[in-house]
């Protein structure tokens, strides 16, 4: 839903799926309840790409759930919105990126990921009962460099340098740009994602984080 | 919908299929959608077709999404309302375009192509959940000569010399109506489009511009 | 719908299938898009049968839209309604003559023809999610000689020698009515229709006109 | 639904399929809908069957559209209701009688026929979106003698020497039932059937009519 | 739906399918049918077993509709409620003991023909839009000796010796029980039907009746 | 839904599947439906099951319906709610019971078949337009012994020595739980649950009863 | 639903999918079953992992149900919410078990088991008509050591070391939260779900445990 059809405000909703203005009622939904998940935020430099996403603060006894993860050894996701929504779509983009090394013998290049992964969002918003309700960005490296890339429940993707989404997005996002250079290291970039986090929570988080470079091409969870 | 059936208006909206007046309620709310679009343009004359879509500027960090599309060698298009229906569209208008020239070994005349968008189109309206929320403008050269056409949500499609769709494309239209000549050159062209966009939106516009010629018959994005 | 089951005025309508007094209260909408659409007339005498559509003003810059269509070398058609409702049905007939052709080696009586759109309607108004919004006039040369006939969204079909769709049909059917003679020239056919078609408009009107005589027997569109 | 389930009077209606009191009501609505078409008759005597249909005043350049039907060489039919319905049925008995042909290679029997269009028209009430809005009288030969049936929209059907479907048929079957006799020559019949519309209708009705005798066992419209 | 569950008073209905009290509303809306259906009866001794319906007065011409359907040799039926549902149901009970037939050389027990029925009719309480608006019931001779069963529309059978259904049942029901006698002629249980029919209506009935004895054990109507 | 979910009061019903406080709203119509059904008792022993089941006062001339079925030789079952539902799931049983003797060559345990009955009904409550409206007591003996379960239209099944299901189940409960002993004779078994129906109705019952016992492994109903 | 999309208060609640602020309904109201089931503790340490639930005070003469299931040798489960519900589940898990011996000829891990059960039941929430009412605490013992997991009607799972799931769960996990220790010995954590349990229900339980220890590997229930 990018710029292209303007932001979502506090319009009155309707169980129609066309609502006033033109609107995709389900999908207004969908992406309030992305815009409740976990602070998440990609930084991507020509160096490298970063995924980091707050870790909510779990109850004792309870241990943190995942929420970077893994698609191919040259891509990783991270999402905001409902787990089990996110869940399926991460399971999605592996499976893709499987088969792509199946046919191809080569890792997938990630606009073609991301492309994919918005069509598949795109068919809920026509054929199922409900729209994915879930935004994911996804980092990876591939022959065009680092690319770094937010795919939205009605199936819009973004390909760019800095993306936040889940709770407070706007005022982290604003941290983001502000503050983002092009040539920054990545510690520099782990820096600024948890600035960004803390300004948009009033909180010091714990935040999990997954880089990948353009040097050593490999996808890793920092620790 | 164009002129056929008149105008679209702030007509009361209804749930139901039919409105009143006999109204197609769903594609009404797909028109206002495309309504909401980026502005967006097709001028054609004898020597050249060209499409200029407004980029909206988008935040920081976020690499200008495309609007211009290249479908086949001797075709783009552009679109306008829901990204991802727009995205959905271009694969199709590729897909046929593939088709034809695998099963007839010769490029696709343009007519034919919007044609076949036109009832893809139409199909959603009798059998989906919803039509597709966006508007297509097609351009290419075939053996007639150069090529534009505009597909709408309804499954209608036109033939013509300047359209425009997207947000405020009324006003948009009226300076390319008033200062289009047959015998502009492609500068001339670029700078009507940007003038109409800019007269439409009120500020200087960033557009994204592809263009093909009667003389190479290749469509290709300017930089 | 005919006489056969009354005019339909300007009663209350109602979402349910069935409205008040057992009308179909979908295809009562479909009738009412019909009546929004261009005027079209068709003229037959024993010498030639006639179609002419108003073309609607159209914007600078837009090549008007076919409203008369070439079915089968014998036969033309026109509509008016939905545009991507006519567009369909046109192909319908197409596919019906080619058929028609393939299995007999023969062209297809115009009657036949008109039944088969007629039932293709019908099923949409049993088994669609909605009747199909376009009345279509077939005019065409068999065996029997020049035939004339109209095919509502209902599946009911009529044959005769003076028929108007469309906008204003009231006004323009009642001097074609006044005016009709059996031995009448294509000229005055043509001059019939302009004067209707401009009575009912309050204009002069813009018509695209195609003829289908007893001699040559081959449709063809006037220039 | 005959006299059995009573008579269908001014009930209130409900968009729920059973109705208050156990009714079906959509089966309502066809009903009513069949009580708006044109008043048609059936006559019946040892000798022979006839059927009437009234043909409402078309306006001038039109051809009255065929009310009767033949349906196979001993056997015709009429309907009255929505046009689009009544062709349909028509088709259906159409094709029951030629797959009997070609089964037992013989001419089916009347009441086989009604029959099997009352369960074409009962699966319509439990299945489809609508039942069909026609009712239907057929007239033939077999070895049984001279056969008359109506089959209604339920999928009710009755055997009989005189029945009145569609406008005002109670005051046609009023002056039918009470100057009926079972040795009338086919053209008092003819009068007798007059008489009645004209008096439903309140003008002199113009009528087409089909007959079969119990001696050339053909059906045959008159002229 | 038997004493198992109550009786089904005046309650308030709902468009819902369970109703207040876990009432199944869309089977008392059939009951209420088939109690406005023609009073029927079934009587059975040792010695015969009898079928007794209603004829209600007929227009003049029309033929009375049979209600008293010969099922296979040695067993008949009867039913009250919607005529085309009747009709459905009867054509299920000959395909069920035709079946039988085929597949065991041997006519059908007349238990195992009543709980086929039953659960036909229960089939539709779940998967069908609607249940079938009509009570049965069968009479027979098996291995068994005389059998009286009566299926309702929510596939309940009942074995017994008196059954009433459709209009006014409980009156004549009265009657029945009280006058029945197990060493009744068959003449004596025909002329209690009447009485029954009579008491319950408030007139000199019309009945079509038809029996089955231990002895000749064929269904045969009486004329 | 036994005790794990609370019991089922006089909330307000809706008609969402789920309706406050996370109730299944069908379901509860279903269970209310069973409270509706005959007094039906099942007690178990060491030494046997008893299944006892009220008959409730017929109309004369009615037979008694069956209301204790026997599924195999060793195990038997009972219901209350809707017959129609009742007759279904005994069929089901009893299939289930004819399967295992095939597979297996060997009578079924008596947990399976209850187990197999309750994913059976769990089914209905997922995909089915409204779930059964029948609860089941099953009674056997196997290689474990005497067993005695009940099943709900849930889906849940209980293994007990005391069932009571219909009309006043909790007075007659009550009776069963204060007067129970392990080591009761059949008669007083008997005895037991006419007393608890009697206590619960007010009145003196007439009781169907079946019995199996540890050793002659054999169920039967009692005369 | 964990933390990631905030807790689930007293919101009114819509028959919409999509509630206000985003929230999945459905997903509401089967998570509001939950909590209404049995209280359900599971506690893991390095040592061991144990599945306690509050057996319910059942009626006299009802065998108290199974609450802790074995899974398969090295793995257990438990359930909270619609018993017909939780035993569907425990049957998906038995069967993903199995077919994991089958085809890898191992064990399977307890992630790969949550995991299934997520998806599982997250799948109910796109294209069922309603979502599974129970989540389930999973308890084993595989290569990575012992593994404790909860699994909620969302299709979200969870890793950790205390979880507590049904009646009055805030309550009862605050007493495991405090008193917990990764030393403790099965017997201390036995004492801590009973008083856990107690704190939460106001009375001493009866509760039913099962216990995988990292020694002997097996899911093994306590008597």
């Amino acid at each position: 839903m990018t710029a292209e059809t303007g932001s979502y405000g506090s319009a009155t909703r309707y169980p129609y799926f066309y609502g006033p203005e033109g609107r995709l009622v389900l999908v207004d939904s969908a992406l309030e309840a992305v815009r409740r998940g976990s602070t998440t935020i990609g930084i991507k430099t020509p160096a490298f790409a970063l995924l980091a996403s707050h870790i909510k603060p779990v109850r004792p006894l309870i241990d943190p759930a995942e929420k970077i993860f893994t698609i191919d050894g040259h891509v990783g996701a991270t999402g905001s919105g409902y787990i089990g929504d996110i869940l399926q779509l991460i399971e999605e983009l592996r499976l893709e990126a499987q088969k792509h090394r199946l046919n191809f013998e080569s890792p997938i290049d990630i606009g073609s990921l991301a492309k994919h992964l918005g069509s598949f969002l795109h068919n809920y918003t026509i054929y199922a009962v409900r729209p994915q309700a879930a935004s994911v960005i996804v980092a990876g490296v591939d022959q065009a460099g680092v690319q770094l890339y937010q795919v939205d429940p009605s199936g819009t993707f973004m390909r760019g340098s800095g993306f936040v989404i889940g709770q407070s997005a706007d005022i982290a996002l604003d941290v983001v740009q502000r503050e983002y250079s092009a040539d920054m290291s990545v510690e520099q970039a782990v820096g600024l994602s948890n600035k960004a986090i803390e300004k948009a929570l009033g909180e010091r988080p714990v935040v999990e984080i997954g880089v990948v470079t353009a040097q050593d091409r490999r996808f890793q969870k920092l620790h």
